[in-house]
């Protein structure tokens, strides 16, 4: 299959590349390039990357980025960050991309485990993870031509508790390679609508 | 308590009026007036409405467009009504009200069951639901001064049989009535971070 994954070199991404190319032709894509250079916040980078792409059989967004702030500071300006990236910008990849996806083929999102398991200053991640997980499940009944959507909701990674991992007390991580598989199982599998929780 | 609700004069709103103006003070919001002007879409406009208002006790949104569309056919600018009104429009009442909610106050925000029971054309409408839901339980655990953040969640309403029965097939509907006296339970209740169902 010829898989189109967009957000290639970040952590995810390039677990699911190591976990993919053995099987199948990936094209990596991102804001700084590897094969294809996309903006996920902007309509006309999306159009221009499939344009270049032509047609497909399965896409990977393990991209989308959000604003963390204590709630009592966030406003609607920095919930931007969060709904243009990981909710629009996800959701445009699925409309803009419907007409170069081939039969049969499949779309595969990122929610996040803080939509289950809030934590603080993670309310606008929330809110765009919720909102991919809906947009997955009701688009999944109208796709045509067998094609499938679905999304993989990781925990915080192994990888990342450096970064990341003050603002996870408690949470049990799990490593890049586990949440790769989830990708997997969407892409070769036959379930459509499905949010699977990495956890 | 002073409770205000924003789409005071729609089908929910009325109800929850109903519901609660024996016991309470309230005022009605809405794009055509009633007591106070405000188009949720609009940050100017919301900011206008609390500082014509003051402080309260308790904010009801029963209000929130989405556009109904085929998959297929929804386009990035197609999907921005619900971005801006039923999704952004409802999260900003809470941003920008918190600092006129009274300690111990509450916002409840409305969803809807096609995030939980897809129908076609309601892609967009069902990524707001499950925006909002998201938001809610993660903003809850993060509200200052004894605030709560609640969500209601109604099936299709009997009231609107005529005009959306046919989007909703085999859906057993609810009276406006019953959804109100989820609004009722969020209030006047102690929860916080849930979706209250009316299904």
């Amino acid at each position: 299959m010829k898989v189109l994954i967009i957000g290639a070199s970040g952590t995810i991404g390039k677990a699911v590349t190591k976990e993919l190319e053995p099987y199948h032709s990936i094209i990596g894509a991102g804001r700084n390039g590897s094969d294809v250079s996309v903006d996920i916040t902007s309509v006309d980078s999306i159009k221009n990357m499939y344009a270049q792409i032509g047609n497909i059989d399965a896409v990977v967004s393990a991209t989308g980025g959000a604003h963390f702030a204590p709630l009592p500071d966030l406003t609607p300006e920095l919930n931007e960050v969060a709904i243009e990236s990981k909710l629009k910008g996800q959701i445009h990849l699925v409309l803009l991309g419907l007409d170069y996806m081939n039969d049969n083929g499949s779309f595969t999102l990122t929610t996040g485990i803080m939509m289950d398991d809030p934590i603080p200053q993670g309310a606008s991640a929330a809110m765009a993870n919720g909102g991919v997980k809906s947009f997955v499940k009701s688009a999944a009944i109208e796709m045509p031509r067998g094609i499938r959507i679905n999304s993989v909701s990781p925990n915080v990674l192994q990888e990342s508790l450096d970064q990341y991992g003050d603002f996870f007390p408690g949470f049990e991580a799990v490593p890049a390679s586990r949440v790769a598989t989830a990708f997997k199982k969407s892409i070769e599998g036959a379930q459509t609508g499905k949010n699977y929780e990495v956890y």
